[in-house]
């Protein structure tokens, strides 16, 4: 058997290949920072395909394509290029297959012109994909050396899903080795770096599509989140991601019980909530349940989507008491607050108290394999594995027994969840993603980060939204005499406060959360739409 | 510690005595078949008391109790008395705490007076419920004797449930030990026996209530389902009986996803299909899914369940190929056909070829623990085991991955038999509950049953829909030269074959179900309404 870096380096020279020739840079700028001005400055694109790529709105896109005032094939001729000098800048594809992609376009383009009538409420869209989703005849190797050279005999749901509604696949995108950090590297595809700042990170673990979606290769992706994966590369990336409740967006993965007590969700990253709606309404509006043996017949409840009437009731989260967020983010939440208020909306502060409870069983439940998934992984090839993930190790390992008590204590705390939330009376919650803004490479793994911000929701299944806020302000959120003075809790909240640094992330956006309950996607829009406005 | 048997005669003796003196009857006469011919013909119910139970119209009566034209209190008393009669006979209740639902009555009648308002859509209804369910300050043994005397601290979901829409409860009822047997009886409370003939079965597991609803004891009652356990009693006694997909009705035990593959799901039991869609609607009415954390947010789509205005297709299943029909289910199969056929419906005989996986898949998964729950029940106090049970054994047991291959197994069965199902447009499967008409008690356990015609819904999660039919008929349903030729195919079949005994169910309810895929409640009820109307 050839030693792991061997096999590495074939896939990566594939991967290399896998660009055309004419779609390669001719050098790399050594002194770029952010991937969109190099490529909108590269002679690759068309200054048309800049248009058609620089261009946000997916609606627009997808009418024009129907009424073929625009043809699928220069769509997607765009945006494979703009992914493919994406890539180059900023590393965030794992598998790129143009080809198949412009023959699809092409197909669509004929089937409309022959029928005189789209696919799909997606037709024509170029869409990009997290490496766990499985298409017919690509590797799924989700960055592990191990699984090189295996590709899916099949697509999976997700991947039906988005062709059948008549979307355009050509790229999958990079992720951490095992999931399980927020900080998207493994050893087949190297380190993901963040579209707007090189020297910063994509997040994880669907890192690759904050990245390309980001420096708008793409318009709409889809990542998967078990504790933060789509929101915290969202967040870091100035996009909007959607966590839904299971269920809702069908994937095979979502019903993987035995092996979690909390199921990671596939959903959609783009640039507009606008975008992030039309892509719930078109998955929902197929009636996936139908042909989905998991998915919920839980319609798009377009009602609950609209921004609300009636001055609605919102708890904020400022600070969870556990890891004190960076100071760009608590001026974001005071500024949304103010915002709320202002407009005649009743702000509230929500207590915390139990989180730490919801943590210790979200901790207990990804970390039930005592890490035996990831030692099978990396055995495939005598891979190593990265230290500093979220990963189980032994001592973690639970037992049937103590896995079904983990399953009746986590009922038991959603139970009492729900109940305070109730009793609140709450329309959502705003609150931080994550309590940093953003970190070097391969800086969280040394965190010690909790993901308590994020991961809660996931074990509770509820809605959660990034939404882009503000930006980095140099003054604004200079360091002052209260964060110099802070007197740091724990060894996150140490690290947190420790790496904060204005000047190696301003102009860096800040996004915050606005979760809204199981089955809250619509009302989350809805919430988002008031924060849009405000 | 007392021997099992000391702690089971104390538990029998408060039994007997939680019987007020008056409602007992003077004794208990040697020569009756059916429990309603002693009910109806004992002096301890009034004549309207009679009257009252005999109705069985859970609308009329709750209408009448809207208008408090008759008093909840009097309602609960006829329904209260009639039970402790029936248990008398039949042996169908294990708690009964009739004190508390007449307080419970009185309060509501109380609460309708003072504000002019029904506390629910059901106010004043008396319900049954099986023994399982978890009533504040009720022993919860599911007749395991170690579990006697050991109230529950708090009431479960569907308790609360029930009583947030204005039930009384006033009796739960008899289960078979481990819930894994088709006939009801355990140490602790003995052995349920049929509403309609004392020598016949009254079904599990929720074998209880099939009887107590049966003998009118009960309007509406709710059983739980793992492989046929609400649909069986319901055929065994004439009834309706629903199995709903998991989520549709809150129940706590539909999230203990690390014990099983298969879920149990709690549905009701009803002498008419009107009250099964009452109970139904009035349950999805109150949006359970915004109190607990469990249910779907699926409302009650009162469309769906209309009776059909356009031909339907159905397919039936005359013989799985594993075991054979006895005569009176073969002939209720035809004559259902022939009258679909005749009223302009499309008629197609399904094809069963994959349904042996399908039973396989769910035998390993109601197996899995290899019988570890049961042991640790029999262990608290020393108690035996039923031998005959679905109850799994060592070789049974499955480790975590095993577990999860099930799943991902179940998973692509799920997917397969989906497509299939899709692929033939059917509305719905009418087909056998079970192969048997009814048997003797204590027959059941030697019958290497297979509950292959009930338990594949379970694995799917399907709605099914046990629906009376017709009854047996000495002439009609004679052993006959075919039934007197037939090679058997198996160790069931073979059982099934030879147990058939048409004087001995003569006269019986005869019953099919109707199965109408994930979510299929309302489609159940809308087919039920065409069988019921030929």
């Amino acid at each position: 058997m050839a030693h792991w870096k061997e096999t590495v380096r074939e896939k990566r020279r594939q991967q290399a290949e896998s660009i055309p020739a004419a779609w390669r840079l001719p050098s790399i700028p050594d002194d770029f920072v952010s991937s969109t001005d190099v490529i909108d400055s590269c002679d690759i694109l068309t200054d048309w395909e800049k248009q058609i790529t620089q261009n946000t709105d997916a609606s627009a896109l997808l009418s024009k394509m129907a009424s073929r005032e625009m043809s699928s094939l220069e769509v997607a001729t765009a945006f494979c290029k703009r992914a493919a000098v994406a890539h180059q800048l900023i590393n965030c594809c794992t598998e790129m297959f143009f080809d198949r992609a412009l023959q699809r376009a092409r197909e669509l383009d004929e089937h409309l012109a022959r029928t005189g009538n789209v696919v799909g409420p997606l037709h024509g869209l170029p869409m990009s994909i997290k490496d766990g989703f499985e298409v017919e005849g690509v590797d799924t190797t989700v960055g592990w050396a191990g699984l090189i050279g295996k590709p899916a005999k099949k697509s999976g749901s997700v991947v039906r899903l988005l062709l059948s509604l008549g979307a355009v696949l050509y790229v999958k995108t990079n992720i951490p080795q095992s999931l399980m950090m927020s900080d998207s590297y493994n050893h087949v595809f190297g380190q993901s770096v963040n579209a707007l700042n090189k020297h910063l990170i994509s997040g994880g673990s669907s890192g690759g599509e904050g990245a390309i979606v980001g420096a708008r290769g793409s318009i709409i992706g889809v990542g998967t989140d078990i504790g933060g994966s789509i929101r915290i590369p969202a967040a870091l990336q100035g996009l909007y991601g959607l966590l839904p409740t299971v269920g809702r967006i069908p994937w095979e993965k979502s019903s993987m019980t035995q092996t979690y007590n909390v199921l990671p969700v596939a959903g959609p990253i783009s640039a507009t909530l606008e975008n992030i709606e039309r892509f719930m309404e078109s998955v929902i509006s197929s009636r996936p349940w139908e042909t989905d043996a998991k998915a919920l017949p839980v319609p798009w409840r377009k009602d609950l989507a609209k921004a609300p009437t009636r001055p609605m009731r919102v708890a904020f989260i400022f600070d969870d008491g556990v890891v004190k967020p960076q100071p760009p983010i608590s001026r974001a939440l005071r500024e949304t607050a103010d915002k709320f208020r202002a407009a005649g909306h009743e702000v509230i502060e929500w207590d915390t108290a139990s989180h730490d409870e919801g943590i210790d069983l979200w901790l207990k439940a990804v970390k039930a394999d005592g890490g035996e998934d990831c030692r099978n992984m990396c055995n495939l090839a005598d891979e190593p594995l990265i230290q500093g993930m979220l990963v189980g190790e032994e001592r973690d390992k639970l037992s049937i027994t103590q896995r079904q008590e983990l399953e009746m204590r986590k009922l038991a705390y959603r139970e009492s969840f729900l109940a305070h939330w109730n009793a609140t009376g709450v329309d959502a919650l705003i609150m931080p993603v994550m309590a940093w803004v953003n970190f070097r490479p391969r800086t969280w793994v040394e965190s010690k980060q909790l993901l308590g911000y994020s991961a809660l929701w996931n074990l509770l299944d509820y809605s959660a939204l990034t939404v882009p806020v503000t930006k980095v302000d140099p003054v604004l959120d200079a360091i002052d005499n209260e964060w110099l003075g802070y007197k740091v809790r724990n060894e996150s909240d140490a690290f947190n406060h420790q790496q904060y640094n204005v000047n190696l992330v301003k102009g860096m956006p800040v996004s915050l959360q606005v979760v809204t309950g199981r089955f809250g996607e619509e009302k989350a829009i809805s919430v988002a739409k008031v924060l849009a406005d405000l």
